[in-house]
């Protein structure tokens, strides 16, 4: 056996994937200082759309409860590169990357970015050479241990106008007043302007969003600041 | 038949998609007000991950040279809302939305946000009843005129930097210089910061984004715009 098939198949087992094609996995660990018109950019691009599908459905059915919005944050804290970073040491990805000699020499190795990009890249590869429902089976293995972790905390991840209403009416406070100040249409899509002020009191803060619930859930997001810095 | 059945029937048709579980395009097709508790948000949520994998499949494969750039600029003329207000129209969404009362009268039906939301409610919901290939199946047939398009107008979607490149050299004009600026590490991800200005001109150009590259090609575009402002 050559040591480049013992090198793919040693990854392949810790990723917990055997590839049809395994050139895809050989392009998913390239990085562009090692060979540019291989490298794993392309993958890149297409993993990250696939992992965005991945933790959504199971988010999805995880939490029948939660609003969009709810969803919409968890996925994001999920899916953030911090994250990544994790799972692709927890892989030992690095020892498996095609990196440049300068990228090697300046400790390409287990680089934040590279990794988590690579890590993206493979997960496109499995998608394309197995199918939706084996990249699912992998980044599910992968992510189990932090699916659990947000069972835990989910109640932190209301979203902001909750968050701000709970916390005024626990003080026995008024409840915020929003109003849109202007809406901007652009071809690409409308932008909200909204205040979001506190009655008897001098907070007052500005959102802006792409629907009116959006931008009055940034003033309420950005009024919480406002609290958590006069206390 | 029920009245509703019916009604359903004939979306169905309309979609190219028979559901198993047709409560699933009832929710797709539910606007919040008329019942918010069975509202399509959640399955928005979803759509919008499930188009997003979709079309990046599909370009990646049409573009076997494109840069991960070019797919993905090529991906958001795509996705972006103004295509989706299309294919809902060609659908003919607005009249098999259900909407509350005042929602119907203020035109709701024909409003873009509305449309647009509904139509990835039900690529959700294709999704969640018959799996990848299915979603993959209906937004292919919906997206095929866009598809066929773009293929005309690749050159166009050539990366800021290239297209500059080509611009000044057009002119026999000295390339352009970037430099960074300054980087700013923060806990979610970099912040570069790069000036682009062309040698024996004043015109120069601030872009920023998570690497130096985006940065550049930012700076690059912004450039671009000056240039354009100038003849």
């Amino acid at each position: 056996m050559s040591q480049k098939t013992q090198h793919l198949e040693k990854i392949s087992r810790l990723l917990g994937y055997t590839f049809v094609e395994a050139s895809l996995l050989e392009s998913a660990l390239t990085h562009r200082s090692f060979q540019a018109s291989q490298s794993n950019e392309r993958l890149e691009f297409l993993g990250d759309a696939v992992l965005s599908v991945i933790i959504s459905k199971a988010l999805f059915q995880q939490y029948p409860q939660a609003t969009e919005g709810q969803l919409s944050r968890l996925r994001s804290s999920l899916v953030r590169r911090e994250t990544l970073v994790e799972i692709a040491h927890y892989l030992q990805l690095g020892d498996y990357l095609y990196l440049g000699e300068g990228e090697i020499k300046s400790g390409g190795k287990q680089r934040d970015s590279i990794l988590a990009d690579a890590l993206e890249a493979i997960i496109g590869a499995i998608y394309l050479d197995g199918g939706i429902i084996a990249a699912e089976c992998c980044v599910l293995a992968w992510f189990k241990p932090k699916l659990a972790e947000i069972e835990l905390n989910i109640e932190t991840l209301k979203d902001p106008k909750s968050r701000l209403q709970e916390h005024l009416q626990a003080k026995k406070q008024l409840l915020p007043v929003y109003s849109v100040e202007s809406i901007r249409d652009s071809t690409q899509m409308p932008l909200f302007k909204v205040t979001g002020s506190i009655p008897h009191t001098a907070l007052s803060a500005v959102g802006t969003g792409s629907s009116r619930r959006r931008a009055e859930q940034a003033a309420a997001e950005a009024l919480l600041k406002l609290i958590k810095h006069e206390n």
